[in-house]
């Protein structure tokens, strides 16, 4: 709505004869919607009804008829009534013959019904060209000329005239068809407004399960342990400390995990001496939610940056201070300065600044809109040498966190160590491992596997082949 | 300028007789850089000129001639000359007949004239199809193939063929054509590169004022209270300790102000029974709002925790520390720790540093190109089940930041409560009418209203028809 | 990879005889990705290779033929082979007749070969029309139907027909093609894909270089310094607070750079008393790349803002702080206060943190996105009146930081003055510049000058015609 209100935009005065006529069954919402954006851009709309009455709320300058009617009007009919009612349809098979049928239907659950609705509407209405198409878009959407929806319209149908003649309609409306093939993808598309975020739902699972994991281990180390042993109360612990483990812990974890796939599918490829073998599915999988698990990781390092940055406004930090400051100056006794001390706690601050920042800087470039202005050699450049980057700095600030406690008997508790020290796990492997892989013999022969060379070829065809196709 | 640069790009050497030509009238910088474009586009460029000789700023292959020498050589002839000039092309009227002329000119100002240039220009040449185009395309983005500027050119105009015609040119420029209807949305198309900011006027307007109420509500209790009462010159908190008292009382009532609408649409629909009456116009203005109120609460909550992060290094609060410190050092009292403080103060962080995340990421979804690629139950999910989760999070920050001192008569100050009490008033009723609305039974009644059925409809007929058309 | 997947996506079921068949040359992993995604969108695929026998990673629904048998099938050949096999094609010259040759290779380096790998191929087929495309889209955008990667594809080509077709095939696959004119831009076309951020480069290396003398500066007056005339290892300051004082002086810096040019520009205006003369090649250059400077800019101000945050929970400012308390106890006295001092350190803070927010706006709304749906007046609402807001707020920020302390000799070491004063320097030159070009006589003149008034016009033709047209 920032550029265009409905209200002020005025009906088009094209002459009738050079409009193109479309014809919509149903005066629901949608119908409704489409039909006035329709109109807007320069179409004459028929809506066909099984109680043709004109209604308030239609459109002006919109025509209300029986189906039939309304049908012989267009040759391309928008179906915009429910699934449960295309039986209705069944009568009409005779006008509707070689006309195109537009299924705009949406279901409110995933495989709902054994066929798409699409598929469903070309049985009963044989002679019909049936197009899905325009299920995507909300009828907010198309009312309000929103920015804020997707203007992405994803169409299929197995007459690529008729579909090509839906794909003008929907250009038309300043929307972007997305041709996705045959009637067959229309289940697919059905879907697609029904998904909540398919690709996050792995990402989010693991790291939340991570995160119970962390916090009770913390709550078990920080909380009941001090408790059982010094009877102390530490329960307060939980609102903030504890959170400040868990989520530095959880976005170093989650980033070496990103970056875990891409070093054992090397290792495959290495092993198999060849780049043409299909990877595990669920390798696959992992490699396709890399960007997800990078998000989520960013996310509980800005978590963890801000319950850093709150600490010295927390009353328990301040009456520690305090206190210590106070028995001290009734003690008379001066803190003496360590340098080291200084060294190893700026270091500390210095790399978990630098490696947040350069982690900042990976979330942006996956930001959509930036990542579509890059090349492809940029992304590539990003997404691998800064997040190595990245994942450097915050394991070398782990480490340094942990100083000289680091694997000392004295933070054991119950045999279990100190929380940052699950955290080093999988970023040090896949550090460890991602060496030992650009070490230059290794290297050269990975890069050779990646263009396309074959170990075990069985003749010099296929490899001859990789160095002369692209 | 990442990509092309407009010295480097070769002229097209396509044979001139597959070139279309097209005419420019005036060889002002927009036609020029608009002739530029196009050469380099594969087009064939005919300047006309009042005084036709080669300018040696055009275009090299541009040739430059009278205005109907020009007008012979092409169908199409861009307007680039002033509309007070306009009137020199009745003179023309038999040459331009026919043709199509697109108006690119913008005004100075909103609603300078009574009717739009390219209505304006359409009674001057009676016989041309006259079609408005590229008005929003500043001369600069087509110098530079700017990646930085909008791309999107509104076109409108009587005759659609003419319009087809002129779209495939903008898109050949790689601009994207936006059809607007007839010619009658000319003067909404040339007003809109003189608007600045629409939709932000009210949201800002509102905020400014209930940021100056609120300052002046904190000066009067904070500094000018305590200069009457104790003679204490407390005038630096205007600085700091004010606005970090002005910005989180800005940033909750405004995210309450978002989400006021909803609700109060929720009861109307509720009291009427039915969805399909129009809301008032207040109301719909409000909810057309409510983005850029929710992102003007995101800046004021972004200031208030970096003003809350800054708290330990300001010189007051040091200070202020410091002097307690040495106080309790000399009369050798240490400090009592407060399990209940540490709770209250540790959970009254976390609530805000995680109301403060998810206040981010629904202002990251609000991003352009991000919502673009969620689906519309996934952009719903975010705004109302995220932005809502937000709303308690803050709602429970602040309360819990009052705390004891909730309602305590001695916070009261020439009968003015705290600050942080007006925060609350907002959010809190969103809140309990939300919670109201989300209780079964009249949930229940309110999903069946916005799926289309009316408790007071005449006839059977319309709520039938609310359930069969979608 | 978020919306379709190649496995799931149905072959589509559209009768041969409708399809288009397209022929790829070569069955690398080019080749194979590009014939997978057309077979998704509708056309027949008919590979030719050297060898040809069908390989189990070619697509199912794909033949593969000898070149010459497979480019008979069809009048469009992709040719996915690397040029150093070009010559292969020779001895096709006659079947290849007429026929359209997309090449869609990239080379390794940048200016490999004296011609574009396209004119190459042109000259050793020269009976084929031949078409630059395809080159900057990789394999794995085209398989996962990436929405992380750019889709925008580069057309050149002689023959616009030839031309059109292959920019139908590639907005059907989904992709935007953008027309660069004749096969001249081939070879800039086919550097496009190698390069590395071209105009991030001159910003970087200014600013790298900008890094190193400042950080040199301050290890002089604040490591060495101390050392030798004191004998004090300051050498942890090198993590922290020396990077903490680089940050914000480069900041300003670049901040002060982006908008000299402006103002050098603006001089030049004035002095030449026209705007169309080019501006030095230096002038222009460094104009086009303000945004990257701005940007690194925002960089450092970030990297300023958490390394000022972090300072509270420093060992080193910790000790500090409570030495002094312990010392002041002891010797029992309390710090008197001083109300100057609490309004220069808010008043620096308070000016730090709203420099700081605008300058995030600033960055926001350079987003692409964000850009695309503002017009051009928003656009440089933003960019010139809130930089210029931001670039005083900073500078105030600066000025206030050195408070009293500004050019008093206490402050110099070894003739070296405090490191925030280099800081001001160019921010102060064009601010009062700024100012000066705003006082209403010279605004005048400028405006008028930007209108395209010239002073010094020979005649008075230019002068009319600078009014007369857009």
């Amino acid at each position: 709505m920032e550029k265009t209100s409905t209200d002020t935009l005025p009906l088009t005065m094209i002459p009738p004869e050079e409009q193109e006529t479309v014809c919509i069954f149903g005066t629901g919402d949608y119908g409704r919607s489409l039909g006035l954006k329709m109109i807007q851009c320069g179409y004459s709309i028929v809506f066909g009804s099984r109680n043709p009455r004109t209604f308030s709320l239609l459109p002006s300058g919109a025509e209300v008829l029986s189906y039939s009617e309304a049908a012989q009007k267009s040759d391309i009919i928008i179906i915009a009534i429910h699934r449960d009612h295309y039986d209705l349809l069944t009568a009409l098979t005779e006008v509707l013959r070689g006309k195109i049928l537009v299924d705009v239907s949406n279901n409110l659950k995933m495989h709902q019904y054994p066929e798409s609705n699409a598929e469903y509407l070309a049985q009963l209405v044989p002679g019909a060209h049936i197009v899905k198409a325009f299920n995507t878009i909300s009828a907010w959407a198309l009312q309000s000329g929103a920015l804020d929806a997707s203007r992405q319209a994803f169409v299929c149908g197995n007459d690529s005239k008729a579909k090509q003649r839906v794909m003008d309609i929907v250009r038309a409306l300043g929307l972007t068809p997305l041709d996705q093939g045959s009637l067959l993808a229309a289940s697919e598309i059905e879907n697609y407004p029904l998904q909540l975020f398919p690709m996050w739902k792995f990402p989010l699972y693991f790291s939340a399960i991570l995160c119970v994991f962390l916090f009770v281990y913390c709550v078990i180390r920080d909380v009941i342990y001090p408790y059982v042993n010094e009877k102390k109360d530490h329960t307060f612990r939980m609102a903030v400390s504890i959170p400040n483990r868990v989520f530095p812990i959880a976005a170093l974890t989650l980033l070496g995990v990103v970056y875990l796939p891409g070093v054992i599918a090397a290792i495959l490829q290495l092993y198999r001496g060849t780049k043409y073998r299909r990877f595990p599915g669920w390798l696959d999988h992992w490699m396709l939610c890399r960007k997800q698990l990078g998000l989520i990781a960013l996310g509980f390092a800005f978590l963890h940056a801000i319950y850093t940055l709150v600490i010295p406004i927390r009353y328990y930090v301040r009456w520690r201070l305090q206190n210590s400051t106070i028995t001290r100056a009734i003690s008379k006794k001066e803190n003496p300065f360590s340098t080291t001390n200084a060294w190893l706690n700026d270091l500390y601050l210095s790399f978990g600044i630098l490696g947040f920042f350069f982690f900042i800087l990976l979330g942006i470039t996956s930001l959509p809109s930036v990542s579509n202005v890059v090349n492809w050699r940029e992304f590539r450049f990003v997404q691998s040498k800064l997040g190595y980057l990245t994942l450097i700095l915050c394991t070398a600030h782990t480490l340094i966190y942990g100083g000289k406690r680091f694997l000392s008997p004295y933070s054991l508790r119950w045999y279990l160590p100190s929380a940052y020290i699950l955290a080093l796990i999988i970023p040090c492997t896949v550090l460890v491992i991602k060496f030992i892989l650009i070490l230059p013999c290794i290297d050269k022969t990975l890069t050779r596997i990646r263009q396309g060379w074959e170990r075990n070829s069985k003749g010099s065809k296929s490899t001859l082949n990789g160095q002369t196709d692209i």
